[in-house]
């Protein structure tokens, strides 16, 4: 893990990484010492790891909790380069969106491609982060929505050292039987009004995962308006479960 | 209001009282003096003004919040007489269960017989509340699950005075109607494996509620087993929108 940049402002410190080709952003409390639990956050479709949406939450979790906070590019997004292979997929999953079509099939044959590449490449930036003294192998967390659970929930049915996990804004096609294989408590948030996951495919997505203890927090509003007090209760769903 | 007994145990005072033919019970911090807001709790079907769920969280939102609770026995329930009318109701609805039969229609048929009784009751008895100086007329939450659901929604239609609720754990039929008047913020609370109120039928209803502000809260387990932590939530629901 090689560090590019620290600069610290209202009580956390942001440092720029690269972990071979994939290149990753810590957060951690000014100044922090010792171990602390990590939470690893998965952006959207589209956006990249310092994403408005991944930032202002990862400095609560940082400065209400206590957390250390990391997030990466995903393939193909943010600061990294886009291969053939993604180009056509991303090709026919706009051409879809333009044609107004059903295009479940589309995030589906994306999701599946990316996270072949994304899983191991966490996997890999977790075993970093938990090498540096500031970090620790304390418990760890995983948040992501949309296409951050896409890829989130192959990467907790692959990993065992994700202790618990909030997921979201995502159907259940084509990850049955992976959300199957997830056993960490999850917390699942759905947007009641979501106008790019049909409401019956989320709550199949909630009713697949074989966790026991799981919870399903339902608001009104689109795919990107989750409220803001959701933040305030993700941080006490980690507390609860890493603290 | 006539006060029947007052007792104190661990920093919560709790006196009995009548209004009228309602029995009831008050909940507020040990020497609390000046006004606070005031949480009215709906006992399931069957149950009381008493029972343990209804103390236990009735004892976490005074102590840990300090707010002032009460409870009232429903009508035919707990203390009170039980009218030829509820009885021939209520042996509907059990010959229903022993059958096996679907038995919404005899539960949408008691939660309306008792209703219009029980919304003037509750009324009444906020009138009474509110003109203690240890109460006062500050912001007002209800907290109702199951039947306390049933009866609660045509309470908050009808009363102005409520400023939040914590509903659940019941299905839409003989309700939709009722929920479209209610538009104060709602905490929704569903058992994902709910034995007693078929999952759709849930969803729907929290569908009905016209609340702008509304998050439905799923978790796994059957009817009576909203898991604990769901205390401290609405807790933090009711802090946020009456404190």
């Amino acid at each position: 893990m090689r560090f590019i940049s620290q600069t610290s402002s209202d009580g956390v410190t942001e440092r720029l990484f690269n972990l071979g080709e994939t290149p990753g952003v810590l957060w951690t409390p000014e100044g922090a010492d010792g171990a602390r639990p990590l939470i690893l956050m998965g952006h959207g479709g589209g956006q990249h790891k310092k994403a408005p949406g991944i930032v202002a939450r990862a400095h609560h979790f940082v400065v209400e909790g206590g957390f250390a906070v990391a997030a990466v590019d995903a393939p193909n997004h943010g600061d990294r380069p886009k291969t053939e292979g993604f180009a056509r997929i991303a090709a026919e999953l706009r051409a879809g969106m333009v044609a107004g079509e059903d295009t479940t099939a589309q995030f589906v044959a994306m999701h599946t491609f990316l996270a072949e590449q994304a899983v191991p490449e966490w996997q890999a930036v977790l075993t970093a982060l938990q090498e540096l003294d500031f970090v620790g192998t304390g418990r760890v967390g995983y948040w992501g929505m949309s296409m951050g659970c896409g890829l989130g929930i192959p990467f907790l049915a692959a990993e065992p050292r994700i202790h618990a996990a909030v997921l979201g804004l995502l159907g259940v096609h084509g990850l049955a039987d992976t959300a199957a294989r997830v056993t960490v408590p999850v917390r699942f948030l759905l947007q009641w009004d979501d106008d790019m996951v049909p409401r019956a495919q989320g709550l199949e997505l909630f009713d697949a995962l074989a966790s026991a203890d799981k919870t399903l927090h339902a608001n009104p509003g689109k795919h990107g308006e989750i409220p803001e007090f959701e933040t305030g209760s993700s941080l006490r769903f980690f507390t609860r479960h890493l603290g």
